[in-house]
């Protein structure tokens, strides 16, 4: 395996009744600004959890923080928080409240316009401390330092991460997902699925424990994922679901191995110029980058195929294809199109991807760094 | 699963080389403690690597700390520390260094006997900080909150925990494992094997990553530890043994599952009675415990003998037999005996080691609750 560095100081405080010890991870005399989304925590009863456990404390609110969270939105709350003496944050909703967090987080102390965090890659030299309870399973962004960001004036969608945005402690209640709309449930898995397959589906490194950990992830999401649809308040299924997603991104399952992401970056092009959910786009095009990709990815693909999916008979094309395949069946088993004419988008988004690749210094992509522009335009013509 | 809570904010360095990058993680103005074990690491090259990187620190050293570390030589190291104005110290061996260091570490600012810290379990307050150049892959402390102390007057191996005991960092080079005693490399194979199984053979709670993940150490040690006698400088699977042995007591494959620990205990006190290497105490008891409690460990048996070791024909009952035979032939295979006998130990032993469980108020162990003396004696007594 390759040396690395690995640490994660979030604590997890996972299973039912969990948000009532946030009291006790916050300072007593800190000024608390909860942050949330659409309001849905307003109608499911985290809301009301959350403020009786702060009761006592100090705290405003700022809602309205939307899915790709935009910057437009973020610097409001960047203006509340400075105007008010704010101190502490508390993330309530799912990734994209708390990728939001994040970038205030970091915003607020940072020295001249925030943009340039994610536009120039600015150094964050300081960040606000912030807490999070989780309500989607998805991004792994409650025990991750990254955070994606959209600019809605320019339709760009960028990223940013440092070890200061760590949230300080972070919620799994499973019990807050029962209500969510089954829409972002199948979102969630297909997510944390594409989390994985980033940091598993490259080339061996004599990694044997990072792969098992990775399969294992896998596996449980097959196998757990359905349940979630079958029965809404499944409590078992949920919480299986919900460890998954925050283990397939808290860095542990990536150390020491090469690392894909190409699929994140053509995905996150098709949320910013067509707005489809980010769990889409990774549906649509994970396939397809593999079948592209398939010489590649050649002989973890097999091992996919084995592990995975049991797949050990046959030729090894026919493993590889069949392994592809299933994976296409598994997004479209929990609710997810996997083709761009599902979403009413033509094949004309292609040049305008490959020009914002090369126009932002992307001469390549992928593990090898050799999914140049060509090569994205080859994936993205299987997506139709 | 159960609900559960899960921190570590250790900094993992791992990797050829990592020694290089202490001078960074150490303050600069720091006047380090160096403590070590019985001399190896001025033999091995370790001695130099780590003194070339702390050139311009200021630092002392504190050398023979003993395998079952002994209060009475760490209470020495407390003292020095205390006459010295040292404020880091830098673990530079095994799990043995690692968890005397710990406990100096505690001891040093602490108010009243430091003995107490284990024997009345008083509660740490504060801790010196420091690091772990980890040098032998085994009990997994190098990324924990445990220390297990003996004290040489009584014979008594007590324990200790706290989260203010966390290394701010380790390193993990596997190329300092080359040069290590083969009885040290089988006694880590087994003592990383065995937390896995404390951690994991208990009764299903529906947590199927936890499972998985915990039978991913299982098989890795499986696979890549008899390559480390194969070929002694095999870089590869030194590396992996060494992650598996981090990973197995990390706390990470054990959250929101019951745990056991019975095999600990007991062995704990063979070492305390008669000087068995831990491992050997492992080695010995959990095969006769698994054969003990069958009936309580059922489902988990089946599970293990499936995942692990590939047993899916015959009968459950030869199933879990075969399990168990494979598992102390695996101890055997990585060079650890497996019977009491063959270290000169008669079942005499039985009656001190029951006493002694009964004195410190230890009614009955194990994930129920329910292994008694009585069941102690069971146990022991297959072990001839």
């Amino acid at each position: 395996m390759e040396n690395f560095a690995f640490y994660n100081p979030v604590k997890i405080l996972f299973g039912k009744g969990q948000i009532a010890n946030i009291a006790t991870e916050i300072p007593a005399d800190a000024k608390i600004l909860i942050t949330y989304g659409s309001g849905s925590i307003k109608i499911n009863g985290v809301y009301e959890q959350v403020t009786a456990s702060l009761s006592g404390h100090n705290f405003l609110e700022f809602g309205g923080i939307e899915a790709n969270p935009h910057l437009e939105t973020l610097l409001k709350a960047v203006e509340l928080i400075r105007s008010e003496g704010i101190d502490f944050l508390l993330a309530v909703g799912g990734g994209s409240v708390v990728d939001g967090t994040k970038f205030i987080a970091a915003a607020v102390p940072f020295d001249g316009d925030p943009w340039d965090i994610l536009a120039k890659q600015a150094p964050v030299k300081t960040a606000m401390p912030f807490g999070a309870i989780l309500t989607l399973p998805a991004t792994g962004s409650e025990m991750n330092t990254s955070s994606v960001i959209t600019k809605w004036e320019t339709q760009e969608k960028l990223f940013f991460s440092s070890p200061l945005v760590f949230p300080r402690f972070s919620i799994l209640d499973p019990e807050t997902t029962f209500s969510l709309p089954l829409r972002q449930v199948s979102n969630g898995i297909v997510d944390a699925f594409t989390h994985v397959m980033e940091q598993y589906l490259t080339y061996p490194v004599n990694a044997p424990l990072q792969d098992r950990m990775a399969e294992s992830i896998l596996k449980t999401l097959i196998e757990e994922g359905p349940k979630t649809f079958a029965d809404l308040h499944n409590y078992e299924a949920r919480a299986n679901v919900m460890w998954c997603a925050t283990m397939a991104l808290n860095g542990l399952i990536g150390v020491g191995v090469p690392q894909d992401w190409a699929t994140h970056m053509i995905g996150h092009e098709l949320t910013a110029l067509h707005g489809l959910d980010h769990a889409q786009t990774l549906a649509i095009v994970l396939p397809n980058l593999l079948t592209v990709r398939r010489d590649r990815k050649r002989q973890k693909l097999l091992q996919y195929a084995e592990r995975v999916w049991g797949l050990v008979d046959s030729t090894e094309e026919s493993r590889i294809d069949l392994a592809i395949a299933k994976t296409r069946d598994f997004f479209e088993v929990v609710g997810i199109r996997t083709k761009l004419s599902d979403y009413g988008v033509g094949l004309d988004v292609i040049p305008l991807i490959t020009d914002r690749f090369e126009k932002r210094g992307f001469v390549a992509l992928g593990e090898h760094q050799d999914v140049t522009p060509k090569v994205v335009e080859q994936i993205l013509a299987l997506c139709a």
